[in-house]
């Protein structure tokens, strides 16, 4: 595996595969990587000649309150994971190699951007899509990977892809969860251990959100409100948002529809770290 | 020349080129051609193997009172003249090819395009820059060709591709003129056969400007004044900005200095027609 930290370099690597008709895979990560991260390393790395990875905290999806300075880090350790998964290029730039002090152009998604995680993280999502857009340029993979349990991410490149007409196939893949059931993320690591046993109550509920909906429960502000009081038993969780809507469209219900998918969406507190989640239901 | 409406079909059509090591180029025009574009077509043949032109007017780089609907449009004419080129592919999609009913998604460079023609087209530059990321995904050039008429148009184009990590080199090219000096435009065929008389004032008052940098005039306030007074001496122009900037940073400047390059930018109004122009002075 080869630790890349320089735009032309990787440019420089990646054109010879290019030319001899390799098949590229990308996953972007922030680094940090869990379980959930090697999982789309895995499923890029089987389905492609060329396997990169980066790995980038990337300053322009923070808000200015927000743990950009405290996202953890651990280069050594990222590294040895991703070499054991058999990636080839792991590309770690500085962040002056990927912002230039005058630095000005973004891309926004305009829709999707604005509700849920857009509410709460404002400029959150045009952070994620500008330097996902810069990095599909510098990679220019076929297809590149990414993780379901951020949702409304995965959606958001989804309809950048296709509106810019971005020539990069776009993977989503499953959550991976810890044994009780807590989705994988970076920022577990900023659980205590009272918080980290309470911070199963995001999965709990959804498991619960998902048994009404099972038990033919159709009436979205009920269900949302049921969940909402699930959450309440915890004496450490403050909610952001609980919300249902179509899988395809994101579109808010009133009344869920045989035959059709739907996400529950959760952001939940858990002390001073945010933690997201998500189920999909397919309604019988 | 092939003739194409499609995404799909130009993108099937140039994979091939691309697998035979070809070097592509590209032109994005609004169509309505004239010797200014063919200058660019031209240039770009030269120096490729494949030459793409689109011909596009494009929705959304027009403000809600612009001419969108007006703006002279004349397929036949421009296919024809194509072909005399040795163009090999016109792009001629329809805008529900380009722009799904949907569409969310916007490139936006944030300095550029607030000054100067950003200030009288305030949405302008963003449909510049969201249009032009889309044709570049679409055609994939190795490089793409603009005209140096529209300065600050080519200036954030560089900007956005630098910015966003886009592999296409982007080429500007000289002004074409008309004899008696206007700059060659689509726009000129709003012009009655008065205002198109009184339309070389653009040409003549930045020859004039020039002049007074030429006998060492350095202070660019009394140099924009003196050239606002040479065009207000036609009856049918209306100045919408005369600027002089830095040529590669566009900064404003109080004292001109020896041995830098300049732009002096105009947008004057003939009639009801805008029109801009531009010189490059260097300070001797």
């Amino acid at each position: 595996m080869k630790i890349i930290r320089y735009v032309e370099e990787l440019r420089q690597e990646l054109k010879t595969h290019r030319c001899n008709k390799k098949v590229i895979s990308f996953v972007p990560t922030m680094g940090y990587l869990h379980e959930g991260h090697l999982s789309l390393v895995s499923y890029a790395k089987n389905n492609s000649d060329v396997c990169v990875v980066s790995v980038f905290v990337n300053p322009t999806q923070f808000g200015p309150n927000e743990d950009f300075n405290h996202y953890p880090r651990d280069e050594e350790r990222d590294i040895k994971l991703l070499d054991k998964e058999n990636c080839d290029y792991v590309f770690i730039p500085e962040i002056s190699e990927i912002y230039s002090e005058d630095f000005s152009t973004f891309v926004l998604e305009k829709k999707f951007s604005k509700i849920l995680e857009g509410e709460f993280r404002p400029a959150h999502f045009e952070g994620v899509t500008t330097i996902v857009t810069k990095l599909f340029n510098i990679v220019q993979p076929d297809f590149a990977v990414f993780g379901q349990k951020d949702a409304q991410q995965a959606l958001i490149i989804q309809k950048m892809v296709k509106d810019l007409n971005i020539p990069v196939q776009i993977e989503v893949r499953p959550i991976v969860r810890e044994v009780d059931g807590l989705a994988m993320s970076s920022r577990n690591i900023y659980l205590s251990k009272e918080e980290r046993k309470e911070a199963t109550i995001l999965y709990r509920s959804l498991l619960y959100g998902k048994s009404l909906i099972e038990r033919n429960e159709i009436d979205v502000d009920l269900i949302k409100e049921k969940i909402k009081d699930f959450i309440k038993q915890s004496n450490l969780a403050k909610i952001d948002y609980v919300e249902i809507v179509e899988k395809d469209s994101f579109e808010k219900v009133k009344f869920l529809e045989s035959g059709k998918a739907y996400f529950i969406l959760l952001a939940v507190r858990i002390g001073s770290t945010r933690l997201i989640d998500n189920f999909v239901v397919q309604v019988s």
